[in-house]
């Protein structure tokens, strides 16, 4: 049977070696995705993310349990950017799941970015559509480490939970760092260690100036959605879970009658296809300026100071037009 | 006079004309700094990012004011992504500062990124060449706000200072989030505070597993300097501030020798050109498939099924290739 097939079947075996495809770059693998592409679109991408240390993988591993309870089948995508430190990090996160490991009902797969993240992002989306069109009904993405991959995770998810823990570090802090802006369920875990009331309160205070414009922050806020809901757990006690759950539901299937789950996915193929369009020209740079293999002589060229930035790629990009427009003469 | 030459002489009114026609993208902006490129390359530019409230702007504060007794010239340029929520953030930043908003030899600015991060990353790389052309021996780069802008300012940096605080988000939370990579010079502020010493410890046991290959995490690690300094301070009690000076002087002294600092200054320029090169190149794709244009469409007919996302884009960009051949016959 072909991949496509196999894949359809939810095959995990297929599935991995897809991800491998993708992940590897192969010729096959762009249109193994567009072949899988009409079968997308029946998941839920879930984006998880917030505080180091404020317990993400704890709490996705007790909601793979609850969708899984009621027979969904879930994937959980750990997007690392790699790093010699994060290894230990990544092995404690996988081994706090194990308790899924030998469920067929749950794919769990971590995405490092060896090179830059924009690929990351990429190889991911191929990933979710992989995962989708194979029946993974909720699909999670998990952020380990910093910063950029935070930015990744909104552009792949249809609800991103934004993890928050009470402590010194967080709190006020978390909201300055503008955070807040991307979460669209609050998860208050350890709920039972001291200030949770009080983080609570302050989430809700910074969500009360919260700009009613949805176009406001990254242009895509739940129009026709009441409120961002909070909800406190403690996923290491398995406390609040279910409530979590069914603010989950209900945030979906509102953005589903508003329109704004509509308007979200239509934002992340935005995203996609012009990460897309970037990677194929990059490509064709290299092909006809050798951008790759020119960059360190250009470099030196301005270290030197005997070159100036912009006259210097100017010049490139007019070579760049000439050698495209000498194809024709071939 | 013209306006280079006023740069040149440090005249402060000109400076920030010239970040006007950086930041409005303005015709001139381009060749304005290519003039006052052979100028540049006397300034240490040095990155501040760390935990939220660890006090970055206190410790800047602190350092300028040390900067300026030994009579260097002290610009600060705030990175940050603007945000509905972080407008107080930036004042009370700004207030923070204020006691050198009358020392002629200080410079602040803020730079706020209206629309994508990779544009606020190119108008500081060029800020910060007119504040180098203009004699200011210290740079500083300040995040205010999440993720992206601390890769951006790792890229922008020749010194990166990494700000922590004790208390529970921080500590193996902060490590294990893969930040410590992007440090050059640790800092742990707020001394005082209960846990500073097991911080300390614990960023000392994370710095010993740091590949020593120079070619691990981003590329550019310091080879041929021994080792991260850790400083410890409390900037709002003004201790440890002299030794945090005299840590980053000695970081740089051993970068100069060693070849580490010019290497960096290469892997910034490099980032430099990729991402003018990337900016340059949408401008062509919009002129000649009209990216901008055309988005909503492809987006809406790969959201109904209509089309398969990698045909499209090598539809798209066959069709670029054919635009740039038929310009030859106009």
């Amino acid at each position: 049977m072909d991949l496509v097939a196999e894949i359809r079947q939810g095959n995990v075996r297929a599935i991995a070696r897809a991800i491998s495809l993708i992940e590897d770059l192969e010729p096959g693998a762009e249109s193994l995705v567009d072949a899988l592409y009409p079968d997308t679109g029946g998941s839920l991408v879930l984006g998880v993310t917030g505080s180091p240390g404020a317990g993400k993988s704890t709490l996705v591993d007790r909601l793979i349990t609850l969708e899984r309870r009621r027979g969904r089948k879930v994937a959980v995508i750990a997007v690392d950017p790699s790093s010699p430190f994060s290894g230990g990090a990544i092995l404690g996160d996988r081994l706090r799941m194990q308790s899924h490991a030998t469920d067929p009902g749950v794919f769990i797969r971590s995405m490092a970015s060896r090179g830059f993240l924009g690929g990351v992002a990429a190889a991911t989306g191929d990933v979710i559509k992989v995962l989708d069109s194979a029946g993974y009904q909720s699909i999670f993405i998990e952020t380990i480490g910093v910063g950029q991959t935070e930015i990744t995770i909104v552009e792949l998810s249809d609800i991103v939970l934004l993890v928050l823990m009470p402590g010194a570090g967080d709190e006020i802090q978390a909201m300055k760092a503008g955070v807040m802006e991307i979460g669209d369920v609050f998860v208050i875990n350890k709920r039972d260690l001291p200030g949770a009331d009080k983080l609570r309160t302050e989430v809700e205070y910074v969500l009360s100036l919260k700009s009613p414009n949805p176009a406001a922050g990254r242009g895509i806020g739940p129009a026709g959605v009441a409120a961002n809901p909070i909800v406190m757990t403690s996923a290491f006690h398995d406390e609040g879970m279910r409530q979590l759950q069914e603010a989950i539901d209900t945030y979906r299937t509102e953005g589903e009658r508003s329109g704004w789950l509509a308007e979200r996915r239509r934002f992340r193929l935005e995203r996609e296809l012009l990460g897309m369009l970037n990677r194929k020209v990059h490509e064709l740079m290299d092909v006809h300026i050798e951008v790759s293999k020119q960059l360190p002589a250009w470099t030196d060229s301005l270290y030197r100071h005997e070159a100036r930035p912009y006259a210097l790629i100017n010049e490139q990009i007019r070579k760049f037009l000439r050698e495209r427009r000498s194809d024709r003469e071939n």
